[in-house]
């Protein structure tokens, strides 16, 4: 009898691995190890299920172990925490949590998915009843379960990144009024200054307290509810307390067994998802990709590279020569009417990598604001766009836009033109779809894209 | 003093070239001869004027003879008809057609973007009043002047391309019942059959009449209305009768002046811009462009291309080393509440073409429908994408997309990915965004490019 394929963790990339090894070869052995109840849920959703949108939690579980065990044929165990793995002698040890009972488990290949978890930052009060992460579909459980029970007039929210701002719109269209606390001078940092601009005045349209440029010291309770205390400011009292000051990878287990990780704590890989250890694979949260324009590993968790990765990571571990090229942490957020998406290296991410001139000399970058449709069509939004460029040859590093329709998919554009490694001049010929209730005639990544032209230098690069 | 630049035709293509020059350089004269009163109009929003969705012709018009000649010294001369080129003596002939005067002017490039005209079918009746075609601005104003003196209960639109279904759109807006004619089996002649299928349903659910292999014999004049006379089916009464079969280059000004043309009378053009004659470059409606996929000159008349195909030649005119690649044909048409867009080859054309076996042997397809976000999301809409792909290697060779939402710019992600040259692996790898107010976590797009690479032979072609 040959060893079975382990998988560590069961969410997006174990799944993904689990379920394509199964489907290419449906008599394999595949056991997930899983600490969690919780199997294939959609976090991303998890937002929007505490805002009223979506209707039940039960809508955010993609597949249940039952599912996954029945339909599947996938050895799911739930409540089982791998708390060691043995390179040499191709094991995993752990512990069934609901027993207690210990197991040891033999691997043909071994795949990481352990994932992220919330960073708790170090400060007091983080326990206190009202106060959560958001990570897990548990801490949604919580947060929703607190909100059934306790009246959330005023609520803070620590952390203007992509979860802290869908949770400030997710307790505003919940009645409360929201503050959000960062301690870095702009919310948003995927993204360059002016593209910020428009979402924090959308933010303050809507009614929403910004605090920028603060550092939270304490969280208190306070006259039966609490209080989040900042340096040199006044606190903000508050009846729930959302701390979204990121994540970290789950990356303990995979460092104790001695494979290598980045500066950062993430697993490294190689495209072909394999770590620093023979039969070892590690996908998603817990890994850091190759960029594609930094040609690096970075650490940018999102479930996209999670469910690619893991699905990339099955085929290897059946021996096919499948591969994962990299990333560009596209990403999209929807912040009230606005939205906000993002790929490749912001302007000043390319800046201080030192890869474009050591002070950034050869990073060039463009914007501009067109309406998102033909300018007479009633309702046409202003849609802002930005590339960042190697000023060189015009090849385009990032794109970025902003606005309140026309952002969704046309970010997608910029990805694939990246990865494609198309300069500002092939951009400016892409033969792109137009209608009049759709588009302008010149796409406004083409208008952009001309604009940057102007200062690159050398010949223009569509030549 | 060194002789104009002369450019025959003032809209799309011409004016693109004329603007282009004189921002580069400011100091050289440049004619535009125009022989309608309009210069650079939008002839894709005539339908929403005539609809109602815009309120005013003038919305329409991008700029007027006035601005070019005073805001960017283009020298504009309306009412005036080139009616003969000269390549060895570099002049052009003409009348001042509000004088009768004739005029040669001399040329040091000339540039020919004469757009297309209406075809108008053999059959009689044409000239009757209430029947029109839809092609310039002076025709859409005769149809909205006729429909403000006279109630059109019911209509009958001859032609399901693109004009065509947007006129049905527009005269149902209107309050009129209309009945669409079309001489082929299918509407849509630019998609595969599968892809229009959901059209069709939701034309007939509007109340829209279908008459799809249906050949016109004759328009009469009948109770004071009209009559749209069908071989061999019953005539169809209207008080409006649309005739949008397609369009012809207008070349005969080249072809008397002995310059290439293709088998559909397109000026012949190589990516610069150039025709067969020294110092004459053509642009627009008039010519056929490189495809990017077939690798052969095409008629594919959209204003995309005519903008960017004036910019070129603008560029080109003054020495600089400017290309446009070529083609995919990618447009996008609002067919009532639904979206249909294609980009590159259709299934049909990629089989016909010879080029991927002689029976299209090597052509593979595949059709998914996936909702257009996260399916939990309150009204995600169930969004149609079709792949064609060379089946040797996974090359995409065009892409088609139907939805009532999630359609706008997710065909520009295919059109982008195949002027990539990129195949289906590469694709289903692309690093797009996500979150589920915009998409699920695969995009529609990389889900039927993972259905499509089991069709693919040998190894996935994203290795």
């Amino acid at each position: 009898m040959t060893a079975p394929f382990v998988i560590i963790g069961g969410d997006a990339a174990g799944m993904s691995a689990a379920a394509k090894i199964k489907r290419e070869r449906p008599e394999s052995h595949v056991i997930v190890y899983e600490r969690s109840p919780h199997i294939s849920y959609s976090a991303c959703g998890m937002p929007y299920w505490i805002a009223g949108i979506v209707d039940s939690d039960r809508k955010l579980i993609v597949m249940t172990p039952e599912i996954a065990r029945k339909r599947r044929g996938i050895d799911v165990r739930i409540h089982h925490e791998v708390t060691a793995i043995d390179p040499a002698a191709k094991t995993v040890h752990g512990t069934d949590l609901a027993t207690g009972a210990t197991f040891t488990q033999e691997y043909a290949k071994l795949l990481i998915a352990t994932g992220a978890r919330a960073v708790r930052p170090p400060i007091p009060g983080l326990d206190l009843p009202g106060v959560f992460t958001l990570r897990s579909l548990t801490d949604a459980q919580a947060i929703h379960a607190y909100m059934a029970t306790h009246p959330v007039r005023q609520a803070v929210v620590i952390g203007g990144g992509y979860v802290g701002v869908e949770m400030v719109e997710a307790l505003h269209d919940r009645g409360a009024a929201v503050h959000l606390v960062e301690l870095q001078p702009q919310i948003m940092p995927n993204f360059d200054p002016e593209m910020v601009e428009p979402i924090v005045e959308h933010l303050l349209e809507k009614g929403v307290t910004l605090h920028t440029g603060a550092a939270v010291t304490a969280i208190t309770a306070r006259d039966g509810g609490l209080a989040v205390e900042l340096q040199d400011r006044a606190p903000l009292d508050a009846d729930l307390v959302i701390v979204a000051v990121g994540v970290r990878p789950n990356s303990e287990l995979a460092v104790a067994a001695g494979l290598a990780t980045t500066v950062a704590g993430a697993i490294r890989v190689d495209t072909a998802m394999r770590t620093s250890a023979p039969d070892i694979y590690a996908a998603g949260d817990c890994v850091a990709h190759p960029h594609l324009v930094l040609e690096e590993l970075v650490y940018i968790p999102l479930a996209t590279s999670a469910n690619k990765g893991g699905r990339v990571a099955g085929e290897v571990m059946l021996g096919e020569p499948s591969r994962l090229p990299g990333i560009l942490g596209t990403a999209v957020v929807k912040v009230f009417d606005y939205t906000l998406a993002t790929t490749g290296l912001t302007e000043t991410a390319a800046r201080t990598s030192g890869r474009w001139g050591k002070q950034g000399d050869w990073v060039g970058s463009a914007v501009i604001e067109n309406p998102d449709k033909v300018g007479y069509w009633p309702g046409a939004e202003t849609l802002k766009v930005k590339l960042v460029f190697d000023k060189r040859d015009g090849r385009v590093l990032g794109g970025q836009l902003a606005g309140k329709a026309g952002v969704n998919k046309r970010i997608d554009i910029i990805a694939t033109a990246i990865t494609a490694r198309m300069t500002l001049g092939d951009i400016a010929l892409l033969d792109l779809s137009y209608a009049p209730p759709y588009s302008p005639t010149y796409d406004p990544i083409q208008i952009c894209a001309n604009v940057g032209q102007r200062d690159v230098l050398g010949e223009p690069a569509s030549v």
